[in-house]
């Protein structure tokens, strides 16, 4: 995947070198001389990585990263550190930052290119994820992405799959204080354990006796059930090789041995934090979507869905010659109730009103809200006499214990008039029974409300 | 990024030697002896790539490959069918029937691994988005899936970066017949020319003069405005070490030179399906966000939209000391429409009320479905003089010309009455401001209707 790669450093002549080196890869390249500048160009969304000096004047690069891993517009950007020499406390500074890998000066060229590529890649597979949420908080759904910028990364499901028992225990004690840790100690059931458990995150160790990691990996990026959970190999600093496959395959991170148990610790939750984000950016379109066919004060269905979904019913009932019956219901001096006690009064009737039926209903019935105060229910493979059994036990529950309204400090009596009309073989469409539904109704009300009336036979 | 890769041939020692190869690259794999076999292994979503034999008893590759691209549930897997010979006339009945590309035995293992990560790279990009879409076909909100399979990638606007005059005559009249084909013989301008242009696919060749045409294509797939736009490339047969480097970094597709006036036809649309599949799965995704904050019969906002977003107008509103007006419109005597004229007729006149309501309101202005017959309007920066204007405004609007209903064969004529009020200092919220404006509106109602009453001063 090509790429914008921003280079956030104070001098000139580091600049050019990345630069160089990256155009000649084919990636596109800006550049930032301080932290500000970086700041802007990355809310702007002009770039797809940042690569980033650790010692800058005025700002620093941990204090860069952390603004920008704590602002929801740029939260999602990778993050790889340039410092100076390998100090490991830089590296858990920068982890701490949020930052997501780090390149040590001279940069190696392999390092570079591989984990550059590998950190596009997973965020291209977000993207699009990003944008549908960010769709869905223009249009007033809340903020997604706030809350997923959120997001601390504590408290996962972690399974390390390590057959040095030594080393398995430290890995687990330091993550313990975090998370849960599952120990597999035998390769061959791991991949099972994975798909099993419900795991946040994946340990590998390269190093398993008799067994390749990276198959493992391999194998846990296909499966349905674990492509998602984040993976972070445990390698032998000979290893090098291996690890820059595993990136390549899509494996999201590593450690070298020894393990320094901080870093181990910050690896991990940048980790979660990130497979977080993605789920609570995925979820809020998914709610969003569900919004959609969903009525908002009483949380039945809307009419959309009924209109969506009622042709086909209808039609695949006709095909198989089988029953469906539709019922209209309507509160009883709905208006009136309003007006005595107020539209607060009114909407906690009808949310009422809408638990009640929902529980004298199946799951495979629609339950719709059709107008202000109608309900509609579609019931397939129900013929008019059970129709109507059902009806009138709707009908009898409603009347039979008094609405509580105003925070339950008082209670009034509500009752409902409800119309049944069944599938006839001469209807063209669902429009059709529902006009004989409204009919039955209508005699419902004429006849003195809280009965059930049926279609003329 | 690791994948399950499919492998159907009949011949069980084709099978294991492509398995191994792969497995050595860390792909997890499955096979089919034949056609029935691979589909319904494809329909179960087992496999994320399918490398497919042309030549097998009973069902062909051609037939296997037309099928799962006519199917909604497995058009989106990219198909490599794995010729015998380099026969040009398997290659064209092969994209045809849809296929993304070809490997010809014996398959050369470069060929082999940059085609399938490449292609396996592209489809993990659109996973989220299917797996979106096919959750909204699960809210009822019609098949997405099945329309973008449908669609089928004709008429496209074309770039075409070539300075061989000959050469791009030649290509420009072999795809003019379906498509619109836009020469750009200046890569300098290349860039601009397709980010400005809004096309649906480049064709972009390496072999331009004192220009680097994989540093275009690098280009167009780095910038925000051209990332999504399919790219093929044009390559003299040595040039495969470059070709390979495009389709790691993102390129869709190329085409070897002397370019096969066919297969570039056949190629072009295979990409512009794609695209265009993807568009259709966006589209859809976005429309039922839109359609979870929309009033189905009206279009205006329906009330959830109004919640999310008046807390915040109201606090804004608040923090810097400015006005907001809020407009609760009743339609006057809407029971009796319904009663008079039915159903029907009363969602006309909601129509048409809910239009004219919006033809005197500005953008910035929310303007929302409230209940049966009402609707809110909150006016920013309105103080309440500005507001009882355009209160009045509407309420003559609605007067002055009566409303056709049951297809325009009758007119009857609506009136409207309006409480107006607006933000007070000592409101604790929006609530407050609606509930005077309620007050408001009762008094209108109460004074004989079709007028506009302010809340007390």
């Amino acid at each position: 995947m090509s790429a914008r790669v921003l280079i956030v450093d104070d001098l000139f002549p580091n600049v050019k070198l990345l630069e160089t080196k990256l155009a000649l890869e084919y990636f596109d390249t800006l550049a930032a001389m301080n932290g500000p500048d970086a700041i802007a160009i990355c809310e702007k969304g002009l770039c797809d990585i940042v690569l980033l000096d650790v010692m800058m004047p005025g700002m620093d690069g941990f204090e860069v990263c952390r603004t920008l891993k704590n602002n929801p517009l740029t939260a999602h950007l990778p993050v790889v550190m340039v410092t100076a020499l390998d100090q490991p406390s830089d590296r858990l500074k920068g982890l701490d930052a949020g930052a997501d890998d780090f390149l040590t000066k001279p940069v190696d060229d392999t390092a570079l290119f591989s984990r550059v590529r590998s950190l596009v890649r997973l965020k291209a597979v977000t993207d699009e994820l990003r944008s549908r949420a960010l769709a869905s908080r223009d249009f007033g759904m809340g903020d997604p992405l706030a809350l997923a910028t959120a997001e601390t990364g504590l408290n996962a499901n972690i399974l390390l799959v390590e057959d040095r028992r030594g080393a398995a225990e430290r890995m687990a004690a330091a993550l313990t204080q975090q998370h849960t840790v599952t120990i597999e100690a035998d390769p061959n059931r791991a991949i099972l354990t994975a798909a099993e458990g419900g795991f946040d995150l994946v340990l590998v160790s390269l190093d398993l006796e008799n067994f390749d990691g990276l198959r493992l990996c391999s194998q846990l990026r296909s499966l349905d059930r674990t492509r998602t959970v984040p993976l972070i190999m445990l390698a032998e600093a000979h290893d090098r090789a291996r690890v820059a496959r595993g990136l390549d395959f899509g494996v999201h991170d590593y450690l070298m041995r020894p393990v320094d148990r901080n870093e181990l610790v910050a690896r991990v939750r940048t980790q979660i934090r990130r497979k977080r984000f993605s789920e609570v950016l995925r979820g809020a379109v998914q709610a969003s979507m569900e919004a959609a066919v969903t009525d908002g004060l009483t949380g039945l269905h809307n009419r959309r869905y009924l209109d969506n979904h009622l042709g086909s019913m209808f039609s695949d009932a006709r095909l198989s010659d089988r029953p469906v019956a539709g019922l209209l219901l309507d509160i009883d001096r709905f208006k009136s109730i309003n007006d005595t006690w107020g539209h607060e009064a009114g909407d906690e009737v009808l949310r009422t009103f809408a638990e009640r039926v929902r529980l004298h209903t199946r799951t495979i019935d629609i339950v719709a809200r059709y107008g202000g105060e109608e309900v509609v229910i579609i019931l397939p493979d129900a013929g008019l006499g059970e129709a109507q059994v059902i009806a009138e036990r709707i009908r009898e529950r409603i009347e039979a214990t008094p609405f509580s309204i105003q925070r339950a400090s008082r209670t009034i009596p509500v009752t409902v008039s409800i119309g049944v009309a069944v599938r006839q073989a001469t209807d063209t469409g669902p429009a059709d029974m529902l006009k004989r539904a409204d009919v039955a109704l209508y005699r419902a009300k004429d006849s003195g409300r809280n009965r059930v009336e049926a279609q003329a036979a």
